[in-house]
């Protein structure tokens, strides 16, 4: 298999989950102190992780909890932020303009800052109240900060039976799934690599993914255009430019807006030929229980794209790192 | 000049500010009575108009305001929508299923559902509990509820000084924008009529703009493939995919994110001969205060767009009135 390194990868999973009681001893500082609200604050890829657990939390909760993007929150503010707004970021640089200049004005205004940033060294990491520095795993780093959350808050009672079974089974389920969607994924990598135009289309804590993944993978990575958008939103504008020859990408996941998912999967064979349905219910998750797989659609994603982008750039030749704009041209 | 009848857009403007003392009338009750939060819920184009005014109340207010997709909300729910919560809803047709699904919901809840159902004999105007009944003019409505609410809470002092302004201008101000605009538009919509793929780009209340205009109006209307991106995401990964010939156009608006607009316009001569710029502040609104055109800039892009939309429907010969699959398919 390309680009693929289980060990490395079953380790990156193993030592994200084990910041657990780091992340916990934090949340429990700021929960006992009291919160208001809670902000996920982001710009690209990581602005869609922030959509994705933001849907995730809102499955249970009723505490204000919202996702900001940070230039607009640099240009329009915001006024619920302030004392006692717990605000979490995500970055793997610590250098994004944006997010940087986001947190210097959330911190001004009173609130608190937890970082998860790749690089403990950075302008970030020396700006935010808390600094937890661990490599990749962004979505995973962010749920489980959400469900510690949820968990004190009692809503989420299941939750140290739930990470006793990813901390014994997911790092080891999410390579297995690698390689059984690889054959899959070269394939759909062939098939694809030359479209002019690719529709993602995907609901829940899929839908973040579904924006990054066409944005930051496909047009920012393989410089492949893209289109994405929300299940639910499909048919109320792009189902009329869908012909037999389009190529459009479903994603359907397994919380609570899987219906959304299925419905455009139905629809899509009426008229159209050139349509894929990626189920992450396909995907055996071993050792963890049925009800905790709407939690974890995200991640099973993760491993079909990841397998995807591995073959798009070596069928392709066209390297991922390289950007023809971004940090490269002042604008 | 096509489908362009001056007296009748005029005076569809300014019926729609004749709704005011009626509007006040619904929230001075539910204000008085006392909310918590406030929703609101559309789908497509109307949770479009959604984002727009909740951009606009941010700029302003600390309180709990939202959006909320019609589809999702049945599917996730949201906890913070009940008793206490004021949610405003449009509708044209007061049939579409997602929007008469989530009204009987939140009610259930026990929020309280202002509607504007241009159909007062229509389900969805049975359903809410307050139907304010008048044609087209969605942003117009929404506006003046977000504005009276501001106002309510001493957010926006200027209301009395700024609606008379508008009730005296308004209307006659944005049908000189179309007389204005007409020649641009022409060319506008012959030269980019044939494109395989149009990006659309905005930011502020013009997001909610940008996404519904390529969505509901090129993609459903005149079935041509679009993407639109908030400017500040543009350079996130969008930016990637543009080369010399890419067909794009900017929305620039005159709120708080205006920088955000032009931060892209300036970007793009630099690697793109095949954009456009469209630049709220290059049109007057006689007799109102130029401090006032941040709250007005989505009206003066939509007569803007709606010159480019009357020439594309006679230049290629394709009726706006015609859908392949919405409410023609059961899906």
């Amino acid at each position: 298999m390309v680009k693929f390194d289980e060990k490395n990868q079953v380790d990156s999973v193993n030592g994200a989950l084990a910041l657990r009681p780091e992340i916990e001893s934090i949340v429990d500082r700021y929960l006992t102190a009291g919160i208001r609200n809670l902000c996920w604050l982001g710009i690209g890829g990581t602005w869609a992780s922030c959509l994705q657990v933001v849907c995730h939390m809102k499955e249970s909760t009723d505490m204000d909890v919202f996702a900001a993007n940070a230039a607009e929150y640099c240009a329009t503010g915001d006024l619920r932020i302030g004392e006692g707004t717990l605000v979490v970021i995500s970055s793997v640089t610590g250098t994004t303009a944006e997010v940087v200049d986001a947190v210097k004005l959330v911190r001004q205004r009173g609130a608190k800052v937890l970082g998860f940033i790749d690089k403990p060294d950075s302008e970030l990491a020396g700006l935010v109240d808390e600094c937890i520095s661990y490599k990749s795993n962004e979505q995973l780093k962010f749920f489980m900060t959400a469900d510690y959350i949820l968990y004190r808050q009692g809503r989420f009672q299941d939750y140290a039976a739930y990470y006793a079974q990813l901390e014994a089974h997911l790092a080891k389920d999410l390579v297995e799934i690698e390689k059984q969607t690889d054959s899959f994924a070269e394939e759909f990598a062939r098939k694809h690599m030359n479209d002019a135009l690719h529709y993602f289309v995907g609901a829940g804590c899929l839908y973040g993914a579904t924006y990054s993944y066409a944005m930051c993978y496909w047009e920012e990575m393989h410089w492949i255009r893209t289109k994405s958008i929300h299940s639910a939103e499909f048919f109320h504008g792009m189902l009329e430019v869908v012909d037999l020859e389009t190529p459009i990408t479903v994603f359907v996941g397994e919380d609570s807006q899987r219906e959304l998912g299925l419905r455009v999967a139905k629809f899509l064979p009426r008229v159209c030929k050139n349509y894929t349905v990626i189920d992450t219910r396909d995907y055996p998750l071993e050792g963890i229980d049925d009800v905790y797989r709407g939690r974890l659609c995200h991640l099973v994603l993760h491993a079909v794209t990841n397998r995807i982008d591995a073959h798009l750039e070596a069928l392709s030749g066209h390297d991922m790192t390289i950007r023809r704009y971004y940090r490269k041209v002042d604008y």
